[in-house]
């Protein structure tokens, strides 16, 4: 059923500055976009030029382009965002107040907009406008506007990514679709969308394997809530890779070191290793590592949120037998790889809806093995990996917290110091906790690798600064310890100490 | 299949001392016991009474008695311990160091055991002794010692809790079986005993309803690992609730009020609820609380952890249609009425494996309604649930960590203050974080009610502060955020003033 009309039957096509007008000062804008791919371009930008005062709820899939995060809100439109965020003008709005945000599990987050917990909806008004609804406890109405290949009566085809399109546009009250026409229509090829039905009905997902489909390539809705259809040749801004540094190679073979023995040790691999990498250069130069791990004749998948450069790289070199995940978040060089070669990359490559790609029972029934980072992590392995200082978000926890609470090896990979060895990523006492000391299974730095499982907090303080800090902090961090054991307690801490740690 | 024979076959039972004697002084045991029921007592007590020198790992389902977590420990015998421990004995000797520990979630137990993350395989030696192997990576052998009404060459029958019994038996080396004859044989109708492969090859779990069934009441093991059957006559130490206090009462007045409003406006809840509620007296006075609300004619079901008076309540009043728990943690009033009426309740009761009662997969499928309590919460929606001042643990995480995540609407119920008033549990910043600000929905406290869902941090704050706090640390909590707010950021904080909290 391969799509060849992008625009099927008579639909309310209008420009950017038509849907604009029908988009409420106070409304709820669910927009398509993960790993910064597939999200809408011209709506935003034309909300961001419109002369009246909007202040709107944008929840996304997950991370978004400069034409939501930075045009629409420095147009100081936006009043509220979830879950996620990573450009400069929304992290200071976020930071400074303007904007109302909360970072949500990527999992769980097409429930929570089904059911009205984000957006308004639910919640009383607050006294200070942020949140303020429009008098029955919500605030105006909650549109889909959602970036397609080709779109019909009652079904589009998303372009770069899946996220939570599907979700979305099932709860939003109206539906905006945005018809790219840069983006290749044979996408269609690598999407498979699955529905799931709310709580307490909803079956197990019946995926089997996790390369497998178990939908079709286009997203369902209701035409009657159909809108507007927008068109716009405007591609997603590409991903740029740093190139990996001296820090990102170290780690990477302390990496591939350690999983070659725990392959061989661990009865989740024995047969297959379904693997995971959280989104970002290091994650990328780490995927391009596993070429030299020996995986044998095991059968390799890739489990995760987005596919990335180094994933095509996985596949061409026969290493990966499938790569699954929410989005293409490639490089503009990565695109015209997988964009001149749809059909074949579609044998190995699917793009699902995020609660299907971060779903706490596949991972945990694929046994998948996650390698996610953070800012920081703890002598006792909690990890921070959103808030600087413990104040200032940077982006938002993502699917970070599906993968490590959930995979059978949860592996945090990160850099021992950042700023230049100016700061040390092994500290006392994290200031903001997003996966606990209950979740983290191996920390990998470039100095080393602290193997958690099975040991008690004092342990695994003595395992993480001997393996995995900086010679230059061990130092300190011991001493820290020291002092910290004077108080005694099965995870001591002087709690003044680890807070001027970072008032120092 | 009713069983008749408490014994059945040819078995090599034994007394306790001959048990005993066949466990290496540095073996793993993996036990019985959830909720405080259904232990290991007299193999436990014939160890403690031994005059050879142990350093044991034990590994238990979850909470269990007197003869492990005092008597054992305090013969000096556990040099390891997971998941979790509830009495004084063990506490100190955790909290002073002498006893390795970590508390895990409860749900992925089972794993970790089959898998070698815990009770030493896998592990490298280390220098101090604890943790130290025997030369191949392991700590002695692994013994299962469970107790059971019934047991026969190949099976055995659990008493009053299922816990990780079949994980542990299938994981163990050899099998130690304490016969219980104290404990009705009738306990096998309410057992469900439902045993997963591992990653990547398990399947989901085919439980389509709360209350449903898929397994059997036998826990199935490989016969030739049955070393020892050993018989006795020592009940379970019950549990006993306190009277419900005027904290608890107001707790379960405004919880009560919250779920009125809920259960008409959340479409989770519109047919049905699948409850579930902590362990502990504040947990059992909230079940019974629960006769107050108006559940109309939804189906009502409690999908949790343990079995305690309070459900017995709503199963007699007919507010409940089904209770599913791996443990029955029942006061002697409460076992009294259970073990008078067995075949009765076992048309309502189901006691499973605790990777079925706690399963991530099942608990967001049944769209839960969880109810848990902590030790405190801050400002922003993080709980600790575990560590008095960050530092010396209570009991551990638990279960609380798998309905908290997972649940379609998470609640969390505690007192406004401690010890009388002298401490608040609302803080600017808990010192150890088990439940992080992602997880939490909503907050009771015999105060009121915050609703956090769709808040920014800020937002939660002001929230948190004056619906939970008690009034008379409302002022020093504004003042703490007034004084953050100056530093800005999206959490604002005063790391050196937060911890100063805890040191004034």
């Amino acid at each position: 059923m391969a799509t060849e009309t992008r625009l099927g039957g008579d639909l309310p096509v209008v420009d950017a500055e038509t849907a604009a007008a029908g988009i409420g000062t106070e409304d709820t804008l669910l927009t398509s976009g993960f790993g910064r791919a597939g999200y809408p371009k011209a709506l935003p930008l034309a909300l961001a030029a419109s002369d009246r005062e909007f202040s709107l709820t944008v929840v996304s899939g997950g991370s978004v382009g400069d034409e939501i995060d930075t045009t629409l809100v420095e147009a100081g439109a936006v009043a509220r965002r979830y879950p996620y965020q990573a450009t400069a003008s929304a992290r200071d709005a976020v930071n400074d107040g303007s904007v109302a945000f909360h970072d949500r599990h990527i999992s769980r987050l097409g429930d929570e907009v089904a059911l009205g917990y984000l957006g308004g909806r639910n919640r009383e008004n607050t006294e200070d406008g942020v949140g303020s609804g429009n008098g029955d406890g919500t605030r105006g109405e909650t549109v889909a506007v959602v970036e397609a290949v080709a779109v019909g009566a009652g079904w589009l085809v998303p372009t770069t990514s899946v996220g939570h399109t599907p979700s979305y546009v099932q709860a939003a009250d109206r539906i905006v679709v945005e018809l790219n026409r840069t983006q290749p229509v044979e996408l269609e090829a690598l999407h498979d969308v699955y529905n799931r039905a709310l709580p307490p009905n909803r079956g197990t997902i019946p995926l089997s394997t996790p390369g497998g489909r178990i939908g079709s390539p286009r997203v369902p809705f209701d035409p009657d809530k159909l809108e507007a259809v927008v068109e716009t040749d405007r591609p997603d801004s590409p991903y740029e890779f740093r190139t990996p540094t001296a820090v990102d190679d170290g780690i990477a073979e302390n990496l591939a070191g350690f999983l070659a023995g725990e392959l061989d040790r661990n009865p989740v691999f024995a047969d297959a290793v379904n693997l995971q990498f959280g989104v970002g250069s290091l994650g990328n130069a780490l995927m391009s590592s596993f070429a030299d791990v020996a995986f044998g004749d095991r059968d390799v998948a890739y489990f995760g949120e987005v596919i990335q450069d180094g994933l095509l790289d996985m596949l061409d070199d026969g290493v990966l037998d499938s790569a699954s995940a929410a989005s293409l978040a490639l490089s503009a060089e990565g695109q015209e790889r997988l964009f001149g070669d749809i059909e074949r990359y579609a044998e190995q490559v699917v793009v699902r809806n995020a609660d299907v790609s971060n779903s706490p029972a596949l991972i945990d029934r694929f046994g998948v093995l996650a390698v996610n980072s953070a800012l920081e992590v703890d002598v006792y392995g909690n990890a921070n990996s959103t808030h600087l200082s413990g104040t200032h978000v940077a982006n938002g926890i993502g699917g970070s917290g599906d993968f490590s609470r959930h995979s059978a090896l949860g592996v945090l990979a990160l850099g021992s110091t950042a700023r230049d060895g100016a700061i040390s990523r092994v500290v006392p006492m994290v200031p903001h906790v997003d996966h606990t000391e209950h979740d983290l299974d191996v920390v990998v730095t470039e100095q080393g690798v602290a193997d958690l499982r099975g040991l008690a907090p004092r342990e695994r303080a003595r395992e993480l600064v001997e393996q995995c800090a900086h010679p230059d902090y061990r130092g300190p961090l011991e001493a820290y310890l020291d002092r910290a054991n004077e108080g005694g307690g099965h995870i001591p801490h002087d709690l003044e100490e680890a807070a001027a740690w970072y008032t120092r």
